[in-house]
């Protein structure tokens, strides 16, 4: 049996850390959502960069940029973090450079400590579970946050995970996290748009009219894509079971 | 209005930090609990201290001194964390120095980052909410947590906070942690004892052999204490409504 467990924020996942573990960061509202479906798209890769800098550095080697800060695109950049701006021909085959609010930063600090990372969302959620199950490793969800605050969204994501791994049988969990994060999402997982209603981040992303957005990151199950991190970039998972 | 916060973990307060807010800390198991028993019991005074060198250093000054490290008292010290070893004529009028795994460590945190700071468990819950609505203020409820990790029964006494809170009318909160807190809580009062089955620091103290005072921590509304941090030190707040 191996372990499931969740990181709720970035300052938390140093207690998380450990070799011989799968990591799943997750940012759904927006950057894992807007990745998967980039990937779907036939995006070749991502770089995940932390700074406007590093990404506008790339963008003059000829990557393509994607960029958001405080939900908003990056001035001069190709893209921000809607999954929207990637369903695009012009992304196809090609490499883009990353950086937004919480999701490329938690990408990087995962990248720090953990063997194997993978990028989720609710649109690839069935296809990870799958994978996950098959590769005889503890898995460690590591919700991106709002700032370093726990969000609702990235909760519900792990808690969706959870259960399916739980309910595989090739799973368990010590983690009260994972167990609160579970409870959240059965709670909420017949109509999760309802549900997230109440939650800051959500009423955010509606001031920023980004209605749409919200709605299609819900949707379960819309692609097999998993995104890896292989030697710093962000490439499809070739799986093989 | 006046907004309610959760925090969920010691690493995650910088966020929250800030000035004219009330900063109520908790530590179920066990803690906060301890400290409201032992204020129920006649103490005067607890200094919270970090370190056993430093509660060793008061002892030496005539203080009692309570120390507690992954759930064991500290060899040579009058109490540890449970609520039980308060309950003592030896305690009365006398002040005590407190350093423990979790909890004091949370206090210490809370006190460079609020103008109040109170100390928070079932046992004095709805007395604290009672007083929470004459301020006025912003609050912050802040878990301590289990080794800067989430844990279940913390949020499950943000969760029946908050739920006083809003539903007194003067509270509002956009803070999703609160929100989460509030569902599990409103999952699990019914038998907490029994919610509290699955979480893995309740496992750990049945493992110490610690049933009863879990018990004891879960129960509400025991007392009126309310626990206050003046000068670094813990004395029980007059309350003048």
């Amino acid at each position: 049996m191996n372990q499931v467990e969740v990181c709720f924020s970035p300052p938390l996942f140093d207690e998380f850390a450990k070799t011989n573990s799968i990591v799943v960061v997750v940012d759904i509202f927006r950057a894992t959502s807007a990745i998967v479906t980039a990937f779907q798209h036939g995006a070749k890769s991502f770089i995940p960069v932390s700074t406007i800098k590093e990404a506008k550095e790339l963008k003059a080697q000829g990557f393509l940029a994607g960029g958001e800060r405080n939900g908003e695109v990056v001035k001069g950049f190709e893209f921000g973090n809607s999954p929207f701006s990637y369903m695009s021909e012009k992304i196809k085959d090609r490499e883009i450079a990353l950086t937004t609010t919480n999701g490329t930063r938690a990408i990087n600090i995962a990248a720090k400590g953990a063997d194997t990372v993978l990028i989720g969302a609710f649109l690839n959620l069935q296809a990870l579970a799958n994978h996950l199950q098959t590769q005889g490793k503890d898995v460690i969800i590591f919700c991106a946050g709002w700032k370093d605050r726990f969000n609702m969204e990235d909760s519900l994501f792990a808690g969706a995970l959870t259960n399916l791994l739980l309910n595989s049988g090739k799973f368990y969990s010590d983690c009260d996290s994972a167990n609160a994060s579970s409870l959240v999402y059965r709670t909420g997982r017949k109509n999760l748009m309802s549900f997230l209603k109440n939650c800051s981040h959500r009423k955010r992303l509606t001031h920023l009219n980004l209605e749409k957005d919200v709605e299609y990151c819900l949707q379960r199950d819309i692609t097999d894509v998993i995104p890896v991190l292989r030697d710093g970039k962000l490439v499809t998972l070739i799986c093989r079971h």
